[in-house]
């Protein structure tokens, strides 16, 4: 080969290198899987039988979504441990709002020059979360995309197929006006509203102490997306308590309440009725963020919010706070427009 | 709001675009969808009946993958067309190397800034190709990602999910020393090696005309992945003919035909058995790249290769060249080693 010659490897790209890495995840990844998956690691596709005793009319519910610019904010602190659980985590949040249960779950990691010691931080926290859920890790891609991503940058998106049974997906067709919105507590910004914090926290060192805590910023910026399926799977195994639920992501309450309920319905929530963690205050204070802007991007510490039959409302709310959530009642159904007041 | 306020705009995301250029596209993706899909666009999650009618033992099959930096020459040359059928049509592949056929997919794409031509070209041309493959368009997601990619520059992302029965599942397990291989013209690069390839040719402006022949650089390059679901779906349902299938993609033949064998046995490929798209040859030659790399990296113009019973060879190559294909017998099934030699 001549000295100028090209390789993939001279061209940023290492196939080693990634193979390498992965071949060390096997273990975390393999501890996923039961016999519902048929196949290791390393096939085209994976395998997945599903169990569907018990349902009678069993439905795949599936999502995709990325951790957006959480990525940038764990590349500067130089730490990626739970970027992983993010996505897992998210996801799973996702495909509960209509009811169903993981089954299995596929990573993708883009980046520019692979940096193998961040990529094993990110799937071994993907596996954990996904055993966590009771979710199989089957596949997964490593992309080295030199010129696409600027350096030391990523990206990391997660794809999940659950299961739900026809006639107990959510939401209810019973949601109705004068039924509770029961918001359990967020450990933070979970994996939305980061390019606008960082705008706004761009004139402070993220390794600051973050005023009025004992964290940094950066360690409140990277707490993990909280997971709701282990509190809420009881719950929602009754279709009598919770009618809807609505994962508060990316767009906010009023963004995402909305999709959990009939178009003739709209929802009135009480400001004050919860915590608002001191990192939104932080993000609203620094960057004057205007307090709608606020609600339309970030969760503001409500991470998931119930449709509760009124009658309901207590029991679940106790539930949940037996389970180590923080729950409360923190508005209500209305009749019409389609949308979220704050009061 | 102050003057100096951040909003979510002006960190660099707009919400609202994504959305209207979503809504623009609901047409094209809801012409995917058939009675398997019980929701609309717009939920936390797709939902899907699988109908396995006549399926004996119904196994999902799933996988996830990207166009890799393909992206980055459609940015170059401004023609995001293909970039969506590449990604369906890479996923659709590598199931099928599985025996899988499939059901549903989904799209991501991250960028820094979005640009809603871009993305409607991306989901049109997804659209499209998972119409043609008889799968549904069932989820995506968008990304702003200011500060993680380059300007202009952007991600695709896609995630299948198929069906087979665990008894035509591939490979089959009568994969034997003597079985010859067919292999499959492939239309370029398909979504491999762009890395590489842009490397390589560096030194030339990719809307020249590449010599000998009547394209530029930039439009032998952006050639959509080819499908071969359709030329192969007939003869995969007949498990005596075509016994297992190497979906020729990152890593060439060399890494992807042992995928599909067993353990004990190799392959023995006939270098100039199947002719070498010119586009091959210019990367090569503009790029000095050693020939093992070349094959380690790129299809080389073979896109799948079918593993094949000797007694079924001629009515297997036929049956695909009367499909449209371009099929030749590349080569033979080997007693170990575990690997591909070319010679």
């Amino acid at each position: 080969m001549p000295d100028d010659a090209t390789t993939y490897s001279a061209a940023g790209v290492d196939i080693d290198a990634a193979q390498n890495a992965l071949r060390s995840l096997r273990n975390a990844i393999v501890a996923t899987h039961d016999e519902r998956v048929l196949d290791g690691v390393g096939g085209f596709g994976g395998l997945y039988e599903v169990h569907a005793d018990g349902l009678q009319r069993p439905i795949l519910v599936s999502s995709i979504d990325g951790v957006g610019t959480k990525t940038a904010v764990a590349a500067m602190a130089g730490d990626f441990s739970n970027i992983g659980r993010d996505i897992v985590n998210h996801c799973v949040n996702d495909i509960l709002c209509q009811g169903a249960r993981p089954l299995f779950f596929m990573d993708y990691f883009g980046c520019s020059k692979l940096d193998t010691d961040v990529l094993k931080q990110v799937v071994t926290s993907a596996a954990a979360a996904c055993q966590d859920a009771g979710c199989a890790l089957i596949g997964g891609e490593t992309a080295e995309m030199p010129g696409v991503y600027h350096e030391g940058e990523s990206d990391v998106v997660g794809c999940i197929v659950g299961v739900v049974d026809y006639h107990k997906r959510l939401p209810s067709k019973h949601v109705k006006e004068g039924d509770r919105l029961v918001g359990i507590a967020s450990d933070g910004l979970h994996t939305n509203g980061f390019s606008l914090a960082r705008h706004a926290l761009g004139g402070v060192a993220l390794t600051e102490a973050m005023p009025g805590t004992d964290t940094t910023y950066a360690e409140a910026l990277l707490v993990p997306h909280r997971c709701y399926l282990r509190p809420l799977a009881g719950l929602i195994a009754d279709k009598k308590k919770v009618l809807a639920l609505a994962h508060i992501t990316g767009g906010g309450i009023y963004d995402n309440l909305p999709r959990a309920l009939p178009e003739r319905l709209g929802a009135m929530v009480t400001r004050g009725s919860w915590h608002v963690p001191q990192v939104f205050k932080e993000i609203q204070r620094l960057g004057q963020v205007d307090d709608m802007e606020m609600h339309r991007t970030f969760n503001m510490g409500v991470g998931m919010v119930a449709v509760v039959d009124r009658k309901a409302v207590d029991s679940v709310v106790r539930h949940l706070n037996e389970q180590g959530e923080t729950a409360m009642d923190i508005g209500e159904v209305t009749a019409g427009p389609h949308e979220v007041t704050l009061v």
